[in-house]
């Protein structure tokens, strides 16, 4: 089992990455302090009794939080906190978050905030948290105006990466994990994305083993880049690879038409191709690469007015004082980041992309 | 013009104290991010065209949250930073709170959670504010079923402390924040309490050379114990002292019939009785400390059930575990921390608090 370590401004933890490791949670457990539990109703039923036994003879005091972006909200934090006052919960609590990325994102900042902060150990339950959400200690809601927008950097305990748990996880939302795991390829690692290439089809039907090797390395990868750089100012945004775009197709469909995982994936077709026409890529790479992503089948690219997705990604947060960043690749395994990007190169990979997708 | 820094292990600030002031400000405003300001409408009233003064020729985006402890929420949390967002702030923008504890706490936690944290600016307007809550970086807001129960350790990236604002500060305001110097005093410096009592008559009337000494040292005190135990797990305990019963009483009046320097100070006069009937002051010296936390005329002891304040104190988010701390002072400027206080204790304390409060 891969014991990967974290590095982050505020101390250490570990990310345990194996098949059938539920088990090892209770080494976590504080030896006084209550155990709270923030899952969804469909995630407990399938694995609850699963992890009420490797916490037993501890019970945890269990809290539901609905599935969906749009219960990512303060209204539910301050519902999830007050029920844990009254249920007793105090410093020296712990809260367990066993879900996918809402649950997690939501957990951890219910965490960071409740009594100014108590331990927390993430366990996700989707491939996409597991390699994306599970490293970087971002935790956070949204608003009305915005995904994310409120939040704290605030790094777990620990973090138990069970590929057990993916057995029970729809197909689709499978895939929209191994496009986060692509990207890590893509930017950093030119042997992950080999070897992904190599195990798709094993990877596309969850063999375990193909899994976990994929899981480990993207988690690594993601830890090397945050390790470097905890607080989003210089590298790590090279993680943000397909996602100036990815973020822009979610935001101009009401995150209602693709998974964030398969925007990234349109989002990342579309910085491949600015790539291509920067001469960064050789057409012959991006064929590769978008065959890799096309691969896993993407839900087709919603129709959206260029002219709105440009302005929805002028919104977008990582533009700092309005200077819009864009992360291209210089070759497979190397990303850059650059910052001036015309409106008409975007028009231009857009429209290459949207005839991608057609020609599907 | 006292400078003080203050360490935390997020990084080092810097409160200022002195006379007229604020004219400095403009020094800690970024070069390219927007200012964003919350305030009370009173407050700004008074002082809004001094602050924009100070600030031109930039100009501050004004954000209003109602006075009073009822506004510190969550829903006043999300609607201010989604007028935030709307206004423009991204990560670049800096946040000034210009008002009292309810100002700072609130604008604090917004600057912690907004994108994950900007740059934020303090500038108490009360004298509670000035010399408690500008040091430690503690921010948050309240739930319905009790205080301050959500929250981040979130340091600002500085603090101006200016007197001249206490000018408009309703007398009895004035008085609730001098309890918490002379707090300052007796658990940590007897050369403070001195001279608070030397000075009485002057601080009460609120002449600006005294009020600066007593602020800087206050604050001095206090940031030397933050400085040794940010996260409030040692030391920094007594800094409660007063508290475990202050707190009490005001949750079990709802935060209505006191303000909370003044809760404190009865708290404090209940901790005094404690540490007399320890033996751990003598009756002379405790009579000379009640003397002078009853100079500035706390408004009487609201009637309370003593059964109803054991359980409302037992409730506390400062009790670990279900231990109760108690700060008592053995001797002048000395404070320890106690986990043995008896429930009868406690009760004897307050029947003879309530007796000293209707003697006077």
């Amino acid at each position: 089992m891969p014991n990967i370590p974290v590095t982050t401004r505020f101390g250490q933890y570990t990310v345990s990455v194996g098949s059938g490791i539920l088990g090892s949670l209770s080494t976590h457990m504080p030896a006084r302090g209550g155990i709270f539990l923030i899952t969804s109703p469909e995630i407990w039923a399938l694995w609850g009794e699963r992890l009420r036994t490797s916490l037993a003879p501890k019970e945890p005091t269990v809290l539901f939080l609905p599935p969906g972006e749009r219960h990512k909200r303060l209204s539910q934090v301050e519902r999830l906190v007050t029920e844990m006052t009254k249920a007793g919960a105090d410093r020296s609590s712990v809260l367990i978050a066993f879900g996918g990325g809402v649950t997690g994102d939501v957990g951890g900042f219910v965490s960071a905030i409740y009594m100014r902060g108590i331990d927390y150990i993430q366990i996700p339950t989707t491939l996409l948290a597991q390699v994306d959400s599970s490293v970087g200690g971002k935790t956070g809601v949204n608003l009305q105006t915005g995904k994310n927008l409120v939040g704290c950097f605030y790094p777990p305990q620990a973090v138990i990466a069970d590929i057990e748990l993916l057995r029970t996880l729809p197909q689709r939302e499978l895939r929209a994990g191994i496009y986060e795991s692509i990207k890590a390829g893509l930017i950093r690692d030119e042997a992950l994305f080999r070897f992904i290439e190599k195990c798709r089809e094993a990877i596309d039907r969850g063999d375990a083993a193909s899994l976990e090797k994929m899981v480990a390395t993207s988690i690594r990868i993601k830890a090397d880049v945050v390790g470097e750089d905890e607080q989003e100012l210089g590298v790590r945004m090279i993680l943000n690879f397909g996602h100036t775009l990815g973020h822009a197709i979610e935001a101009a469909t009401d995150y209602r038409a693709l998974l964030h995982g398969e925007a990234i994936a349109w989002g990342m077709l579309a910085a491949l191709e600015i790539s291509r026409q920067r001469k960064m890529l050789t057409s012959d790479e991006v064929r590769r690469m978008q065959k890799l992503i096309l691969y896993f089948q993407p839900p087709p690219l919603p129709p959206i007015r260029p002219k709105r997705l440009l302005h929805v990604a002028a919104g977008d947060k990582k533009n700092r004082a309005g200077v819009r960043r864009f992360v291209l690749l210089q070759g497979l395994g190397n990303a850059v980041v650059v910052e001036d990007v015309t409106d008409a190169e975007v028009l231009a990979a857009m429209d290459s992309t949207r005839q991608l997708c057609e020609s599907q």
